[in-house]
């Protein structure tokens, strides 16, 4: 066989994911109104132009050399400012470390921590790349449900926890539900983490993918997990909130009281460097250090999740409205692949919960433009009206 | 142990590679002449300050959202046309993956080839970093010497493929040598690989690390690899034709009559995405499509070379003056470490031979400001009359 037969396996069971990034309005004379990709079309904050357009135009010297590997200090300085402020914990450029976007960072993580065979847990419904990322690096991936209003289960993860637990992942905003996690339940959750890596001899991180930690609606305020698990290390990503994700930029930091901080950190650094990352790209490492705190105008996304929200609740959809990131998670009175397919001859594209490890589902990205949204509605409501 | 064993041994054992990134200077009242890392000091052409300029200021919609898996359409079929006009065989975007640089390049291909335990080719003295990428993957790296005069031993090559043999990479012009690999050694190369697949009944490619190729001098022409074999991988990079090394733009590409080169290529798209590459960094996936066979002025490098080669040869350094890539790697009198101990002392930072798998050797990036090599000669001169 030419290919690994991991990849061979991986490229068949992965289509869905695959053909999310396809353009399928060229195949098709009919309209498509495409909510599949999070690929946010609200554009990024006038100050993310002019900074860019300031960083290009005066172009200091060396500009686009490599930086020192886990990135240049200025821009670990301003992030680890930024976290110092907003978590009120002492992060110092020695604990961050810059990354290909939110994914490099959730890479070089995993491949830091895990021996083979070590096990991560991560929470359905999930980001489907969760597997593969664990997998990369000789892990083994262990799903635990989340209750049916996806908040934490926090007694089905601590079945599962055992000697060979290296690891939880938790997103939150999360994609695909929009559930943000009670500071409760995130203490509950440590709780049980601690005793059971106090029993067992180990210490247990948690991944905390903030990949839409920006991304709040209603005022919410997000509990603050660095104040409430110590061995928790971040994965985080300006992709979303400077609706830049085709530029690869992120971090990863590492919660300056862990024991061993430093160490986790160099091991961080290295990964980043032999995964072949070698450094984040570095015009975006110089933007971002100007661009701290900027994000999009939140209320471009709330505007738009109400408005298909009520739209969807009044043909009959059965969903929550999403406190967080951007994709609403309805249910489907049928198999939500058939769902989908009829959904499909409307125009209107979504990915089936199925998917994403919840069948019964669908995930619509609403990160697009009014028009859009507006457009697919009555496909919504033509769909749903065949099975209700 | 907080983080992986492997993780763990590989920062001990690879410190010198840490180190290369350092910035040292700030330690030590004295000047220093650093010559560690292939960080070129030369800029990039007015052209790539001319179209980044101009996609910045223009700023087309969509600009910095996600791109297709596998690249922009594009930027794939801008470097598909250069492919086809360069090694005259039918490339089409279908054969190219946009990446994050050659590194990016490497590693996707690899995790696209290798079964766990299967074998990959490397020959010494080497890129310090092939091993982890191969060990990333599962594969398991045998490095195979080159001669004294760092041409191929085909024989020694020959002598270690195996029915577990899943590539050899190729890197010519060559870190750290500046070989270039001549067109008969190649095809005696391509025949013994061909021989030994048919006979174990696999294929063993040949992973083309063309990072250097447009980096040659005195009008050498280099050998086209893809003519000569079928079973051609290529991973390509911007940074050293533009000098963006920092920016992490490059490319992967599968000879387009290699059997089955439309899974190969979906597999690269696949591992590109699983690895949290996702896809290259699009603002540098615009901005190369309108620099194809545009690169750095060479007169400035072959000025550097010239200049550098000379003096070392009249202050008794052994070297070959490199045809191409931008490094010397002159003979140690004495053991290479205390050599580059001693350089140290006097403000001039190498790389020693030993962390390249050839003692006995130096490595001196020459891609710096003319000023900095100049003023490091007296220090060259004085250490090897310590020697002599």
């Amino acid at each position: 066989m030419l290919i690994s037969n991991k990849v061979k396996a991986g490229l068949e069971a992965s289509a869905w994911a695959i053909r999310m990034f396809d353009d399928l309005s060229r195949d098709d004379a009919k309209e498509t109104f495409d909510f599949r990709l999070g690929n946010p079309e609200i554009p990024p904050p006038a100050l993310f132009f002019e900074e860019l357009k300031k960083a290009v135009n005066n172009s200091p010297e060396g500009l686009h050399q490599y930086s020192p590997l886990g990135g240049h200090t200025r821009a670990r300085d301003a992030v680890a400012n930024t976290l110092t402020k907003k978590k009120g914990l002492p992060f110092t450029a020695r604990h961050v470390v810059m990354t290909s976007g939110g994914a490099g960072a959730l890479n070089i993580i995993l491949k830091a921590i895990l021996n083979p065979g070590d096990e991560v847990l991560v929470l359905a419904p999930l980001y489907l790349e969760y597997p593969y990322y664990i997998e990369n690096h000789g892990g083994v991936c262990l799903t635990v449900e989340t209750n049916e209003d996806f908040t934490l289960n926090v007694d089905a993860i601590a079945a599962r926890l055992s000697p060979r637990t290296k690891a939880i992942i938790v997103n939150s905003p999360n994609n695909p539900t929009g559930a943000i996690y009670s500071e409760a339940s995130l203490k509950s959750l440590a709780k049980r983490l601690e005793e059971r890596g106090r029993k067992f001899g180990s210490t247990i991180f948690l991944i905390y993918d903030a990949a839409y930690e920006d991304i709040v609606y209603d005022g919410v305020q997000l509990p603050e997990i660095f104040k409430i698990y110590k061995n928790t290390i971040l994965a985080a990503s300006f992709s979303k909130p400077l609706s830049i994700p085709g530029e690869r930029i992120g971090y990863a930091a590492v919660h300056p009281e862990m024991d061993n901080a430093e160490e986790l950190a160099d091991a961080l650094t290295f990964t980043n460097r032999v995964l072949g990352y070698l450094s984040a790209p570095v015009l975006m490492q110089h933007v971002i250090t100007h661009l701290q705190g900027v994000r999009v105008n939140l209320a471009e996304y709330q505007e738009r999740r109400d408005m298909f929200y009520d739209a969807l609740k009044s043909f009959g959809y059965s969903l929550l409205r999403p406190q967080g990131a951007y994709y609403l998670f309805p249910k489907t009175p049928v198999n939500d692949v058939t769902f989908m397919q009829e959904l499909a001859k409307e125009g209107v594209l979504v990915n089936p919960g199925s998917s994403l490890g919840r069948s019964g589902y669908l995930r619509i990205a609403f990160c697009k433009k009014k028009e859009t949204i507006q457009k697919s509605l009555p496909g919504f409501k033509k769909v749903m009206d065949l099975f209700r």
